[in-house]
């Protein structure tokens, strides 16, 4: 297999975008990041999306924004994993590059949350979770975290604000994010006030509802130096990709509290880049709620069980410490227009590598791990990105 | 690149399953495809599907399907390209097996139709063209297939009974297929007094909505041999494989009346398989209505430009006719579960390659091609299959 590179990236600011449709979203996000590997027209486009059909009546929606984006006649797929679907876009066009079947690739994710023509987008967002099981039983998916948290606190003895920490450090980092959506800095005091939406889980653990895009340009090591873009003198080389699963019901997993796919995805992309958690100078997770940033930091291996919070709240998190997370303001502060989330965080990623992240630079990153999650951790998307 | 062959199938009797969930109509297909090639777990499953979400309101339901087939863990991607979702799914299992990415890989299909929990299955359909341009002025996708039809017509002086052919084809074909919807032969005289839905365009030009599901299995050529499964001594090898896309409306191609994406597919296909058109055997096309059947065959540059009924007419695409298509019935008798469509077409070249056509059998079938489409031409997948 050919060793694959990210030699282009392009995001648009993550907010309310009430006068462009979502092509006109993904246009935008896919015309920066060709801009920026200096190419025109790229071999295919992989794009991932969760709810175009609920919320905007529109499927097909690749072939539609290949054609908005002047690409008429190219290989162009969409991708659903639900709030993974960016990171399978990525996963999809890694296949095509790794695999020799394509040169240049665009991945892209897109959501327009923000206004629908169906059902509100609270219902549109539920269909990620189990429809008969679950969402029929009148269960939200914001209320199924909060039975997540619930359940993490009773068990663990986690005080009230015990998961603080992590929309603390989301929003200190996504402030100085330009592209951000909250670009403030909150206190642990607002976070103790903040309103109850589904007991115990507040309107500060949860991602916002917004609109946004972002895409990447792919292609093969061994032709990076021909592009003209500037990522050709320090391409980002993708060393482990893994897609893994599990229930979508919570109630069908033996443990609620463990997400498996988080663990067997992080240990598979771990392996293929022959790299120990160790090696891992920061890592993108997928703070939908901050009771997933906990999780996830336990499933990855990085924090026994039960004790995620605790490192969030002493300090390991933010981008001085030990294993920096959310370092652009993760999905909590930047924003989580779903089926985009991965490509944003795979840009994150690939800035922290290339000295590119600003204010928010972590020292000295080379290797990195973005994982996206669809359902509460049903779709998990992992990959490694190296200098 | 590996080459890639297909060494199980499954599918289910097409019609309406208001006793089983859309995850058990899948799952019924994998596991018919999986016992066929004797392998309890693939490493991987792509699903095709268009419509889960609106008219389910499952989305990640390729998560889903996965947990309920007891593969819990793998990787598991839905793709999305409205009615050629089957044959994007299929292209992306190709993509993984041939790129060395994964050996044993379902791509399967799936679409429950005959039941809504939101808008109608027509409303549903109509998300496959331009939402703005086309839908949203109230025009469905059966209109505008009538508008192609209409022009056709008008163009090349086409009777009223012009595209009869292409029906009466398809359902001399489906009569003698056991999975078919409609196993029954048609008339010049059904056709003529069929009922009229979208003047000029009848109810046996169209597709039915229905319920399915179908799935392969597929594995890198060295390691057939080592399968249990008949077919590890046939092997139906997959020698062209190529996704193409125009713009959804009609309105904004240069000439509605010729599907560019169909051309420069079959051209992109037969290129690498080093094959000409006049190789194949047959050719399952994608017959959602009998103009698409007549288009097709005009652009894959089987019949002249205005012809391509007088070619259904004249019986060239009979089983027994130089350029023999939709020889199980076709998406018009044997039904068309969008998203499972380009899986069950698949599975109907690969029974025409092995010789296991029944009744149907084209004489000494070797090489087929087929090909699924999204919408009226804007997503095209098109694979060339062989002994």
């Amino acid at each position: 297999m050919r060793q694959v590179c990210i030699v282009g990236k392009g995001q648009l600011p993550i907010g309310e975008h009430w006068d462009k449709s979502i092509q006109h979203l993904a246009f935008e996000a896919i015309a920066a990041a060709l801009a920026d590997a200096q190419i025109e027209r790229p071999d295919a486009m992989f794009l991932g999306n969760m709810s175009s059909g609920v919320l905007s009546g529109q499927e097909n929606l690749a072939a539609s924004v290949a054609d908005f984006c002047g690409f008429r006649g190219i290989e162009a797929v969409k991708i659903e994993s639900a709030c993974a679907s960016g990171g399978a876009s990525l996963r999809m066009g890694y296949m095509a590059v790794a695999g020799g079947i394509h040169d240049l690739v665009v991945v892209a994710g897109v959501e327009k949350m923000t206004d629908s023509l169906g059902p509100d987008t609270t219902a549109a967002l539920s269909m990620a979770a189990d429809a008969v099981y679950e969402t029929f039983q009148g269960v939200s998916f914001t209320a199924l975290n909060a039975l997540l948290m619930q359940r993490y606190m009773w068990a663990y003895d986690v005080p009230d604000d015990g998961l603080a920490g992590f929309s603390l450090n989301a929003h200190r980092n996504g402030a100085q994010n330009p592209v951000a959506m909250f670009q403030q800095e909150i206190t642990a005091d607002d976070y103790a006030k903040a309103r109850v939406i589904s007991s115990p889980l507040n309107v500060l653990d949860s991602s916002p509802i917004c609109d946004g895009a972002a895409a990447l340009v792919l292609a093969p090591l061994d032709q990076v130096k021909s592009l003209g873009g500037a990522s050709r003198l320090d391409p980002v080389r993708i060393l482990g990709s893994a897609v893994t699963s599990d229930t979508l019901a919570l109630h069908d997993r033996q443990d609620p509290l463990h997400l498996t796919a988080v663990e067997e995805g992080s240990r598979q992309a771990l392996d293929q880049a022959g790299l120990l958690l160790s090696d891992l100078d920061f890592c993108e997770v997928h703070d939908a709620f901050s009771i997933l940033s906990a999780l996830s930091l336990e499933a990855i291996g990085y924090a026994p069980r039960g004790t995620g919070w605790r490192y969030a709240m002493e300090g390991y998190i933010d981008r001085q410490g030990e294993f920096p997370i959310s370092t652009q303001g993760g999905l909590k502060s930047r924003g989580h227009p779903v089926g985009a989330t991965g490509i944003y965080q795979a840009i994150e990623a690939a800035n922290q590598i290339q000295g590119l992240a600003g204010a928010n630079q972590v020292p000295g990153a080379q290797i990195g791990m973005v994982q996206n999650i669809g359902g509460s951790g049903a779709s998990v998307v992992t990959h490694l990105l190296s200098a």
